[in-house]
């Protein structure tokens, strides 16, 4: 690795009034996880095959062959370092680019492994983990997006042949966006309406070959290829999301996936006594993953901008001194400092919703549903609310870097544009706010029922006190008090979903009350989901924390992250009369307070990160701050610059200024 | 121009209750602008040269080189057609794609105007006008932005030889960022500290020439290039951002832009008589156009996403019937319906800051500068208000698109990569803000004085009644008078603008008042700005508006903008006891109600922007609907497509499938 000559942001380090080494433990959950993050991280980032420092500089070819040359490679050192499972998905992380090996090992087995067979298990998982068949996810359709239901690709048993005929009937019924299908798999989970003797049964999953193995051409009625170039350079457009149309394509009846239902040779549709239910377990444990996501990508952008805000100066300059880092301007603080809070309580909720899919699974297996409902409201809330969060921090994070946040060598235009579609798949975020939303009305009406909400909505079990409590913060420093916190949380989320409720009452019907109310439900949804995760923050605050002024810290930013959400939101909390005017004034000023307390440790809070500058991929966010230098390098390497005097000058530039074409009334 | 077959959109236009004709006079200012625009826009449109269906497929080079083509071609027709001047802009904007053409007549030329005495403008207008020499605005350096005080670059009179010596001391002074530099422009106005006999007088302006007119090669002294790739694909990659060093690079003396001051023969730094307070005039013009461009971009980007939410259908399906549209969920018309409403209020505020550029310009020649400072800003608190908004509402449209939105042939990720450095350029909205607050903290602190605040601080002037009036509306209704609604507006910005005063004369000095609640004066500064938006358009609809039923829909918009704002900040105005909670419910109640009657008339509402699909870009905001099959025509155009298995299968899929490296313990 380089050596590091400089290190420009050492003073900025010195300041820390806490244990770094002890607060990336905390981040990465265990000394265990550190150790092999770090190790992965390294070995990735010494490795020249997976330089990606002109990646936003390739062409699609260019850039998608060598994305399948970085995927082989890693598959290559995955098994010459016989790496372990958890090694090899840490190792594909810091790869840190898009690829059809998601799709295998993050949706293509993991589907054969809930909806298949102990035999198709067996069959199909032995081929998948070896690689000697490489399998996407087919849902989506170009007509057909979040509502499954209304998928129109059709599996018509043929019980002639015991076969499926798999067939896209209309143009909107064609396959559009699986990662992976345009040019890579050889497989497919594909989803589609089963049809036995002319009767609907609804959507399943198949298991249909793609590709021959022999020269990896479409098989007879299959078309396949690549919907084109998506948002931004480089970012997803190493994936080959793929268009698949079926044209009567047959595969034999044991390629559907039989775990909860099933066709008979005689094409009777039976189902299973496994339960349903299974398929939330699997929903939980991808919005989980999707919010420990959110904490990592939320945290890049964070690094990037807070070590860039403290080398960047403007203005302020007396006698002749440097100008002031930007970092000291309380608007930079008031914008960058919510969001490193925000990246910590995200990774903090991810953790808990770690223990939460072990818990759902757990009662799953014993055939307790009881917490199923709130655990799937609350992880599609959780999903929604750190995806958005997340994408709007990391363009906010790009504008906090001024102009240079525009090139790409900030790393920044990539990890937006590779990020944000977080916000539309696994659940558009607005439809699974309106999900929780349901929940939570349903919870309001059964709260005179005896029943006792559980998990998540066991504060509304107190919804008398709730509903009448005032707020009795007296000075700013009362909102350092975790329960003043979490009683204006609590307040404000019942009252807003409280008074939904009542509304949707007001309808004519309650369809059309929820329809007509469905802004508002949103916006209790989301207080409702800041709720938890301010609660949880403050749990792992209260808890054990090890390490020289770790715990100190975490409050402080758990504080920020509490009030600077109160005061995004203050129409919520005045409206319904949570707290007063002047105790939102007061909640400002403790804020503005922990942002001085805050400041010295910044830097520290972003190094415990861990991320390597291989990782981070920025110019503006490198460890030792030496910045300047390196954007210049970065720019010498554009193509453009291949040649002093452009390619076009003579065909288009001089014509110009020699007057070729001059006519003019100007 | 192609055959319009289908057009899936005929029913929603049948259900407008507006004279759309009449409507697009109105958008576009006048019936003649109305016409020009058409005429040029369809020009465009149907030039073979100017399509742009591939621009995001294209590799830097390839993209840079189609670009120069692209300009020359234009400036060919222009010369040809013999257009006019508004002709030629019109022309130029309707290529719609960032060149080096746009610093050339909009920096270059205005600063040489702007800066230059009568005979340098008579010297190298002459040569501009002709396009002879190509210019460019090289002010920013690669340490210094917004504070160009902060500027290195020196211009060092030498008295022995009559020149200048222009040198870029260090790294950070090299000059990065400016648009037209890196590979194309033959000349520069060039920002440098002027220092003469020792003497550093601060920044002036110098026209510097950079390349042979011969070769085009740089001249000696001079190192130049391009500055690498920036966010997104197209874009702004089209655009030769450029570094730009001097070493010890000599120019005559005459080259200094002397209409403000002057060096003699002798080296004697000297004032013109001008008054230096023309340069704010160029800046209220600079930032009237970006207000002008942001109403654009916007309306761009909602006319997309306002036709594609009424082809898309999704959920809600009954009886077999087709699901719904997804235009007809509130939660869409809550996102959609506010920006479209902004689109329309940005356009005439922008229309009324034309005005306020022409009546600045005339007091300026009548040496009157009292409405200078409130003219400074009230343009930079819309020029960073309205941009903000732009840059988050088109990729608000994007999302709205569901997944689709973030393909390139959406048009939309272009659109925001291209428009999202308005927020920084020009001024950083934040800064800006500052300096509008810092403008109504002294207003405030001079309404004792009786001195009358004027233009759009007027209503300052009634701050007595302002800071106690409450507002009387009753039912949801009362928020349709006009009065109620500025009322409460004017008495939210303007007590918001008093405490912030208040609040720093608690403070040890009014500088560290200021920097310790600077977050708190930029939403003071946002009220304000927001309220001059409101009153314009309230202006506008009270005025004469010709057509069936444009001002019913006008009085909607506007409705929908300011209630829609209302809520937004609600804590706003509850904070300082404007409105109460139950006049906060009301105002959203009217707002969905508004909702609905603006339903039936959306689509004809972007059809009035009169956008030719050229123009748009966008397969989903097509304006015969016809989505679904150009969607899929233009993934097939994807150089991926170009072959069914793709390039790297031998290289690096193969051996994968193949097991060539599986030792793995897996």
């Amino acid at each position: 690795m380089e050596v590091q000559a400089v290190d420009y942001l050492a003073e900025e380090r010195g300041k820390a009034a806490f244990d770094v080494e002890a607060m990336k433990v905390v981040w990465a959950g265990s000394r265990h996880s550190l150790e092999v993050s770090d190790r992965m991280a390294r070995l990735v980032a010494s490795d020249p095959v997976f330089q990606k420092d002109t990646r936003t500089m390739l062409g699609r070819k260019e850039l998608f062959n060598n994305t399948l040359r970085k995927a082989a490679h890693a598959w290559k050192r995955i098994n010459e370092l016989r790496l372990t499972e958890e090694e090899a998905q840490k190792l594909r992380n810091f790869v840190d680019e898009p690829s059809y090996v998601d799709l295998h090992w993050g949706m293509f087995i993991p589907a054969i492994k809930g909806q298949g067979t102990d035999e198709q298990q067996n069959k199909w998982l032995t081929l998948a983990y070896k690689m000697q068949i490489i399998g996407c996810y087919a849902q989506t359709e170009l007509g057909h997006g979040s509502n499954v239901q209304g998928l129109e690709t059709t599996a018509t048993f043929d019980p002639k042949s015991d076969e499926f005929v798999i067939h896209s009937p209309t143009l909107t019924s064609s396959k559009w966006w699986p990662g992976g299908l345009g040019k890579v798999s050889t497989h497919a989970v594909v989803y589609a309406r089963l049809i036995t003797d002319g009767q609907d049964h609804g959507v399943h999953g198949f298991i249909v070959q793609l590709r021959s193995l022999d020269d990896h051409s479409p098989l007879p009625g299959i078309t396949v290829g690549d919907i084109g170039t998506k948002f931004g350079n480089g970012a997803y457009n190493t994936m080959d999301n793929g268009v698949l149309q079926f044209d009567h394509v047959r595969i034999p009846r044991d390629q559907m996936l039989m775990r909860l239902s099933k066709v008979t040779r005689e094409g009777k549709y039976l189902h299973s006594d496994v339960p349903r239910q299974l398929v939330y377990g699997t929903m939980v444990y991808v919005r989980q993953t999707i919010v420990a996501d959110a904490s990592i990508a939320l945290s890049r952008a964070v690094c990037i901008a807070v070590r860039y805000s403290a080398i960047r100066r403007q203005f302020g300059s007396q006698d002749g001194r440097p100008e002031s880092q930007v970092i000291d301007y309380k608007t930079q603080q008031n914008r960058l400092f919510p969001l490193l809070a925000s990246a910590y309580a995200f990774r903090f909720v991810g953790e808990w919703l770690k223990w939460l899919y072990a818990d759902v699974m757990q009662r799953l297996q014993a055939s307790d549903f009881s917490t199923l409902s709130e655990a799937h409201a609350c992880t599609a809330g959780l999903k929604s609310l750190t995806t958005s969060i997340t994408a709007d921090g990391i363009e906010e994070c790009r504008k906090l870097c001024g102009g240079h946040g525009y090139l790409c060598s900030s790393g920044l235009p990539e990890l937006f544009a590779v990020y944000v579609p977080s916000c539309t798949y696994e659940g558009d975020n607005v439809v699974l706010l309106l999900q929780v939303a349901r929940f939570l009305v349903k919870t309001v009406s059964r709260l005179g029922s005896g029943k006792k909400p559980l998990g998540t909505t066991a504060y509304m079990g107190r919804v008398e006190h709730l509903m009448q409590c005032r707020s009795d913060v007296r000075k700013a420093e009362d909102w350092l008090n975790p329960s003043a916190i979490l009683e204006a949380f609590e307040a404000r989320a019942i009252r807003m979903a409280v008074s939904c409720a009542q509304n949707i009452g007001k309808a004519s019907s309650p369809e059309e009350g929820f329809s007509e109310l469905s802004a508002d439900l949103v916006e209790a949804a989301v207080a409702h989901c800041q709720l938890i995760i301010v609660s949880k923050f403050i749990e792992k605050v209260q808890g054990d924390v090890d390490g020289q002024g770790v715990k100190e810290q975490l409050q402080i930013l758990c504080n920020i992250y509490a009030l600077s959400l109160l005061h995004k939101h203050l129409g919520d909390f005045l409206s319904t009369s949570c707290i007063t005017p002047n105790q939102g004034a007061l909640a400002n000023d403790q804020l503005r307070a922990l942002y001085s307390q805050l400041r010295p440790n910044a830097i520290a809070l972003v190094d415990a990160f861990n991320y390597t500058d291989h990782y981070l991929g920025s110019v503006l966010g490198r460890y030792d701050g030496n910045v300047y230098p390196h954007l210049y390098e970065a720019a010498l390497k554009d193509p453009l610059n291949d040649s002093v005097v452009p390619e076009g000058y003579d065909a288009h530039i001089k014509p110009v200024l020699k007057q070729r074409f001059r006519v003019s009334r100007l």
